[in-house]
């Protein structure tokens, strides 16, 4: 039989544009033309949704990889999946990571109960401006996401315990464009903020995500759930960075993990949302108020994961006021273990 | 003989100008016209210099006292000690802290060996805006903290664990003025940026106290050491939140507190203060870069407090790029813990 | 017959709490408590929804203003209505104008055909959360449009050149108050952004005067035509700088006012709203986009005033991205000119 | 004889890499590669020291005009200046003018009396990080000028009307580099705040025109002069969009210039300095405090220039709080215009 194996290696940044790191793995023979399924990664800048940095990143990892797989840039796009988070505020260092998946033949049986990881890619259809946001949205990661637990080889919701999804923001154009044709939008405010177009598309993609995996039922969703009916919610992942790196099999002492258990520890993938409530334990924080909340609630994740990891090249992207990624006041972590 | 019994009172505030949770201590009995020393506290808003949160909030707090102690609001300097630092971003509560103190009469010898908390305070002599950040400020803050420490009854610089200094900025009509008697000034800068005015101030104050406490050689010092030579600092408390909190008795369970013994914790005083390397464990980050770097380097120090708390009403200030306030890429903290 | 006679007398603020300037207006005679109608101004400070500059303003003028008629603090508005208007980027000098209202002895016919400024005031009723930016303000503010026009004793629309509404915002408190008796509100989002709650109030403050001057008929106005249909609006004043002060009677010499004829220009009260359109003459401007539109919004118009008027102490409040104050891609303005 | 034929083209940019507008000058024959002398212009982002929205443009306008050229990216600085501005705020066009110049035979004596626009070029010596912001710069600037100026063909500095000077800020790894040869450095503060090290390089630059051209003298230059000492300016253009635009020969019709007149304007290019007062007319304003200052002095001048150009793709640079380019709350505009 078939059986994946999956690799993951996290280059930091010198500039949103540094393909140095990719060029030595693949100088090394690490990443492959024919095994780079992923380039993820946190880029520098405003984080803003027009923020330069992370599209420029986008741009030199496409040409870099069009170079690495001798094809034509319009192509990479179909063999290998781009996701970068703008904004490195606080103790989040600019980094890459490469993801490479191989096909092994392995003896029938021979994993059997030994679950390692594995990854799994699709495309969605196209999502219109005016579908952003909305049960367009939603049905069209969903469709996206049963695709990709195809691909990776799962059928059982319980095997995901992360899922990443590239979304559409809207813009100045693409809002033009649906209003010339008679067609409304979720938002007129671009960002990330609580009523931002960034922020219902991100929202409505969690929301595609928990309906493709069965934590919310489709009956339960329309367009006026997304961003006001916060029971609904996917959590394919742990709350807590710490549950996560203990769920992974790191060993802690004293509150934070054994150093010697550190080096197994590949990436962690968090989410930064603020709560949508101004009370933390009964007392009132003004965050909801504050004109810098998303880079301020972004900055605070990565904090907390690099204050019980011990480095600071974590991918924590969010930002956001509330959000159906994780319950009410949680957030989702997901921890890469290598196995000893 | 007579001893000093210091207690202390966290109000959170619901607006600036809010007097209620004071009024209410004062209606219990708990601070009385005779026994409240200072108020401490952090303000919402910018956290700027122009910060009108801030400022509304001494005005307000200036008014309650003089009415609370039946006096002209332009004495109440001289009874009471105002220290208020402004914006809370993250997760930091807006709070006010009422210092008591008490002079008790106890039998003589009664407290051998015993430590109990005291407390002192003293204002400089007038500073001058061509002072500011400079070596006349410095050796202001150094009588003035003699001066403290003489009202506290102390002898032993050893003895003394937190200093805090309410420091002048520079403004543009100070600023305006000092030139205008053909002075200089240490900087055009108003802000807490690394060139900044409040940044020099506020370094300057804690060289002041490092030269009163016999950290640093008067000959060391000179204006152009401030802000430059990070080899010379105070750092009278700890470097972090949990040393701070188990030199004070607190248990620890699994990296944090005793849930039992965290209420016996009455405050936290902490400074958080950008590292002046763009490394982190070998790693960059952009933070020194960035242009809401102060306002995330508060947070940052919010986020640690109150994640080893489980609070969020702490004293943390900073937000500057690297400080005399502590050692090269530490920061100082101190608890206060009530006696079982 | 009873003839109205108004004054108008603007006074820079050294801070927003500096009532100085209106004290010396009541020492000078020219205020009386029987004659104060208004206090309308512009606070520094951030200029967003939670500015504290403006909040410690409006407490400080009411206090002045309780002292001054000799009432208490909670029935000053009952007399005197206040409008502050937070944020002076750029040429914005902070300032408040002070409106006087007295009631004159005239003969009968003495004012044939000359027309005066007069002022009228009034107070809609209570608006409550889920009101905000809904047919709900709309209707109560056209109320009180019609109670203005009655007390300023207009019964004309075209009379009617300028109507300031004070709306109120959204905070966190009064969504979660709706939210409690399960009502809607119409943004999370507290600030004056796009999707703003502070923009909502806005227009539907100007949809309520536009429907009480008939500019806009009631069977056009709808919860869901505020912030989409912008062919929807007010415009009871001019809508260019240079054509107020033409209007009001000022020459023109090379462009710019006569000096001479400048000293009878009492005020400007101005808007500067940001077009709901990226391109201005068919180039594109990413003004929509910038995370300080706002701000810059509001400090575009402030130049241009101050370069037509050669003077900074004008009322220019905006920043909004689009609004049905005025017509699309035109804001208003207003000129109160001394006749000779 | 020889003489210089010298154009200019202003293509607006889609987004900072956007290269469109120069190709289809070259296909159209407009551009050459060897007429092609500099490439100058303003792109949307932050304008901060690290806007990566102007340092992808200046990657992606190297590239083009390599492959333009024919010759490798690393050798295009020798034969074509590269200006870029970041930052767009207000009505500011992204754009780039691509500026070309010919050398013609033109009979001798053929053009007596006629002066018309010609360029020159240089580059300085390499400019250290302890040199930034001081003397070193200064002369290095100084001689660069003189270089430019024999390019040009040019001997008398009342000829030279605009000197742009591309200058090096400084950055956490220069200064780490300085310091670790015992070098100082002019700031610790990376940006154009009124202690930044892009505002003392962009001064410095102003200091070194000026000593070029005569306007100051040596002797009264010295490293602390700079930012210090505002009598000592360059001033080398008019001061007043309408001064520059009427001394080009445009004619003016109540304040405006004539429409007709307007299509021979070419470009604008304009510094919009903060004054160093918060005084304007007698009456202050709080731009000097504004956190967002930078952006709205830069925006503010966008706005005058485009109120009496008509147009948005104008060159406007600024935000600094003073500046030596210019006399004191003066800024420099230079206006190109076809000659009939």
């Amino acid at each position: 039989m078939k059986a994946q194996r999956v690799d993951m290696f996290v280059c930091p940044s010198a500039t949103p544009a540094d393909t140095s790191g990719l060029q030595a793995l693949a100088d090394a023979g690490k990443i492959k033309p024919d095994t780079l399924v992923a380039l993820v990664g946190k880029t520098e800048g405003t984080g803003a949704h027009d923020d330069w940095g992370r599209v420029w990143a986008d741009v030199a990892l496409r040409d870099w990889t069009a170079k690495f797989l001798g094809i034509p840039v319009g192509e990479v796009a179909k063999h290998v999946i781009f996701v970068l988070s703008g904004g490195c505020p606080g103790v989040i260092t600019p980094h890459i990571a490469a993801v490479t998946r191989e096909w092994l033949d392995v003896p029938d049986g021979s994993q059997d109960g030994e679950k390692r990881l594995v990854v799994g890619r699709a495309g969605s259809d196209a999502i219109t401006p005016e579908e952003v946001g909305r049960m367009g949205q939603i049905r069209k990661v969903a469709d996206a996401t049963h695709k990709a637990m195809a691909d990776a080889g799962l059928t059982d919701p319980k095997d995901v315990h992360l899922v990443m999804v590239k979304v559409p923001g809207l813009t100045t154009a693409s809002i033009a464009d649906a209003e010339s044709r008679h067609k409304t939008v979720v938002s007129h405010d671009l960002t990330f903020g609580p009523e931002g177009a960034g922020a219902y598309a991100n929202d409505a993609a969690a929301l595609g995500v928990a309906m493709a995996l069965g934590e919310v039922p489709e009956s339960k969703l329309a367009d006026d759930v997304v961003r006001r009916d916060w029971d609904l919610y996917s959590e394919v992942a742990m709350t807590s960075v710490r549950q996560a790196l203990r769920s992974a099999g790191l060993r802690f002492k004293d509150g934070l993990p054994d150093e010697a258990d550190l080096s197994r520890l590949v990436h962690v993938f968090a989410k930064s949302v603020i709560p949508g409530s101004d009370q933390v334990r009964g007392q009132r924080i003004t965050l909801l108020d504050d004109a810098d909340a998303y880079q301020i609630g972004k900055a605070l994740g990565g904090m907390l994961v690099a204050s019980v990891t011990g480095r600071t090249t974590n991918y924590v992207s969010g930002g956001e006021r509330n959000s159906h990624q994780g319950p009410p006041g949680g957030n989702i972590v997901a921890a890469v273990v290598r196995a000893n």
